[in-house]
C-alpha cells in the first residue's frame, strides 16, 4: 500500500495560512496577512505551492491579474481536493462519515456495536472506514486521513485512549492499531473536544480565540477553547462541566459526589427524576418529552432542574473563564423547550458581573456531527503534519 | 522631563529571548534556543544587543570563548540594570514596592488611604512613587516602568478600571492619569492577574503553561494561566473562583446568590459564622483564629467548613482547565493549619479522574507580594514594548 499524500507545509506559517482560508475563506492575499500578521510576501510565497498542489484555488481571471503582479482575488480551499473519514464510537454504536476538505459530510453511516471489547469495536470501524472508501473511489477522491473520536479520556498525542467509561476501556492504543487495520494516518481525540475542533475550524467558534461548547444528552460536556487552542488538561481531564457540583442534597451522581450537574441534566438523572416523582413507567427520553409536553408537572419539574443544573455549569464556566461565546448542542436539545427558560434565567443569575455579557446560544448538530468532529480532528493533523 | 530608556527589543522573538533567560536563567545560548524552540544564530543574534544594553551579562572567562566562537557559557539578567516600581491599592491601604529587574523587592512602604475618590488615591500614588523614586536615586538605577495593582475588573490594555468594589470606582483611566502624575509608564492590571504574573514569571508558576494561583483571605480569587497566557476574560470577568456556588441552602454572598465560595470562605464570612455560631465577640481574624486553636468548636467547625469550600472551588477549577498546579496563597494562609486537612479532602473528593494527580501546593506570600505582582506588570510591559 502506498503511503497517503502529505499536506505541502513546510512550515507552522504555512498552516496557519491555510487554516485561515479553510476557516474564513474566500480571502485574499492581503486579508489573509492581515489575519494572521504575516507579511503580504509571506502569504504570497506560501500561498503559490498549496495552489499548484491543487489545495487552494483562484478565481480564473486571476490569473490575468497575477501576470500584471496584482494577485488581488480571492483565494479558497478546493473542498474536493481530498477526502477525510471521522468515526465516533458510542457504547452501542459507531457512526462514521466520509467529509470533503472543508469538513463537508458527503457520506454518512451508521453501524450497530454488539461488542465493546477493544478488537470487536476495531474489526468494526475497519468494516465502516472499508465501507466510506468505496465511496470515496466512486468520488475519485484520496482519503487522506482517519479520526477517531471516544469519550473519556483520550491522550491525543499518543493516540491513546487512556479511559473510556461507555466503551469499559483503558490504555487502547486505538491510533496504533487502527492505522494498522486501516492503512490511514490516524488521529484518536475525545469526543467532545473532537466536535470542539469542528466549531472552532467550521463551526460557530471560526473567529473566536475564547468560546465554550456545552454538550447535553446522555452525559453533559464541554469543550474549552482559551486563547485560540482547544484546552486538553495536564492530566487528560478538562471540561468536566458534569460534575461541577451544585448542591450537597442533590442526587448521587456516579462519580461518587452529590448534586453534579450531569446527576441532575443528563436523560437517565432526568428519566429517573420523572419515574420518582410521578411513578409514571417512562421508558426513554421521548416518552419523557411527550409527558412534560403534554403538561405532567413532575416531568416539566423535572425538565426544568435540569435547565436551570445546566446554568449554573455554564455560569461557572463563565465565571471562570470568561468566554466570548458559549454553544449548548447536544442531543439533548430536544428537550429544549422544556428548558431553555430556566438555562438562561439560572446563567443570568449565577454569571458574575460582567460575565453575563457572554454570548450563550444554542446549535442543534444532529448526530453525525460527533463523527464530523473526528474528521475534523483528521484534517487538522493532516495540515498540521503533527 | 526625559522619557524613560525602551528595551532594546524590536521583535517578540526578542521579548520572548530575554523572558526566558529571566524565568530561568542563567541559561547558554543553546539551552535558551532550545527552550524557546528558535534557532542558535536568532539567540545569539538577539543576545548580543541585550549584553550591549547592559540587560544581559555572561560570566568573564566567556569572552575568550567568544573569541574562539564558542559563546557557551551562560547568559543572566542583570537584575540591577533597571529598576521598577508596583503599588497594589486596597481599601484603605497603599503597599508599594520598589524591585530590581528580575523583580526583587528592594524597597517596600506602606501609605494608609483615607479617601478611596480616584483623585485622592493618585495623590497618594504620587506621593508613594515619589518616596520610592528618592530611593531609586540613592541606588543610581534608572525607574523604568510603574505597574499599579486594584480588585475588581481591570482593563489592562485600555489601561482603565472599569469597576472596583473596594475602591467603589468605575471607569477610572488609571494608567493615562498615573502617568501624567508620575512621568513613567504605567500599567494596570487586576490584583490577582499581577500576582499570577509574578508566579508565572519569578514564582511557582515558572515553567508551567497550565497553573492556577488561588488567594484566600478577604476575597477568594484565582489568577489561571492558560497555553502559557493569563486568561484575562473576553468581558473582563475570569477566574472568579470565590462565585462558583456550591450550596443552595449555604449563606447569602454579595453577589446575590447563596453559597458561593467566597460566601463559606473569605475571612468576613469565617468571622460572622463563629459569631453566629458561638456567640462568641469576635472582633477579628486574628481572634477568630485563636479562638479555634483553642479548641473553640464553633470556631473549628466554620474554618472547616471555609477548607471545604476552598477545596470544592479548586476542584472546579481542576475539573474543567486541568491545571499541572494550584498554588494556594494569600493572608488567610494565616489560619491554614485550621483548614489545610479540609482543602485537600474535599479537592480530592471532587476532582475528576485523574484531575486529582494536579499538584496542589500552598505558598504563603508576604502581602507586599501584591505589590511585587504589580511590579511583574510593569516588567511584562517594559519588555514587550506593550
Ligand atoms: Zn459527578
Ligand atoms: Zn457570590
Amino acid at each position: 500500500m502506498q503511503p497517503p499524500e502529505a499536506f505541502p507545509a513546510q512550515t507552522p506559517a504555512v498552516a496557519q495560512i491555510f487554516t485561515t482560508v479553510l476557516s474564513h475563506g474566500p480571502l485574499t492575499r492581503s486579508e489573509v496577512a492581515e489575519r494572521t500578521a504575516l507579511s503580504a510576501a509571506a502569504v504570497t510565497k506560501a500561498v503559490r505551492p498549496l495552489i499548484e498542489a491543487g489545495y487552494l484555488v483562484e478565481d480564473a481571471d486571476d490569473a490575468a491579474r497575477r501576470a500584471l503582479g496584482r494577485p488581488a482575488n480571492p483565494v479558497r480551499v478546493d473542498g474536493g481536493r481530498a477526502l477525510f473519514i471521522g468515526v465516533k464510537a458510542t457504547g452501542n454504536e459507531l457512526i462514521g462519515v466520509l467529509t470533503d476538505l472543508c469538513c463537508r459530510i458527503r457520506v454518512a453511516r451508521h453501524l450497530p456495536l454488539t461488542d465493546q471489547d477493544p478488537r470487536a469495536v476495531l474489526a468494526a470501524i475497519s468494516d465502516l472506514v472499508g465501507e466510506l472508501r468505496t465511496e470515496a473511489e466512486g468520488l475519485g477522491v484520496p482519503v487522506l486521513g482517519l479520526g477517531l473520536a471516544v469519550s473519556g479520556d483520550v491522550d491525543r498525542a499518543r493516540g491513546v485512549v487512556r479511559y473510556s467509561p461507555f466503551l469499559g476501556w483503558s490504555e487502547v492504543p486505538l491510533a496504533e492499531l487502527a492505522g494498522m487495520t486501516c492503512g490511514l494516518p490516524v488521529t484518536v481525540e475525545n469526543d467532545v473536544r473532537a466536535l470542539t475542533v469542528a466549531e472552532q475550524w467550521f463551526g460557530a467558534g471560526v473567529g473566536l480565540s475564547d468560546f465554550a461548547l456545552v454538550t447535553v444528552g446522555a452525559g453533559i460536556g464541554c469543550g474549552l477553547v482559551v486563547h485560540g487552542q482547544v484546552v486538553a488538561g495536564a492530566h487528560g481531564v478538562a471540561g468536566e462541566i458534569g460534575h461541577v457540583a451544585i448542591d450537597p442534597a442533590g442526587p448521587k451522581c456516579r462519580c461518587g459526589n452529590r448534586g453534579c450537574v450531569e446527576a441532575i441534566a443528563a436523560d437517565a438523572a432526568v428519566l429517573d427524576r420523572i419515574r420518582e416523582t410521578t411513578g409514571a413507567d417512562v421508558a426513554d427520553t421521548a416518552q419523557a418529552i411527550d409527558l412534560a409536553r403534554r403538561g405532567e408537572p413532575g416531568a416539566r419539574e423535572a425538565y426544568a432542574a435540569a435547565g436551570e443544573a445546566i446554568g449554573r455549569g455554564i455560569a461557572t464556566v463563565a465565571n471562570l473563564f470568561g468566554p466570548q461565546r458559549v454553544i449548548i448542542s447536544g442531543e439533548g436539545l430536544a428537550a429544549y423547550d422544556l428548558f431553555a427558560e430556566q438555562i438562561r434565567d439560572s446563567f443570568t443569575a449565577y454569571a458574575f458581573g460582567s460575565a453575563a455579557q457572554c454570548d450563550v446560544q444554542t446549535r442543534p448538530l444532529p448526530f453525525e456531527e460527533w463523527a464530523r468532529g473526528a474528521a475534523a480532528t483528521a484534517i487538522q493533523s493532516f495540515i498540521r503534519s503533527d
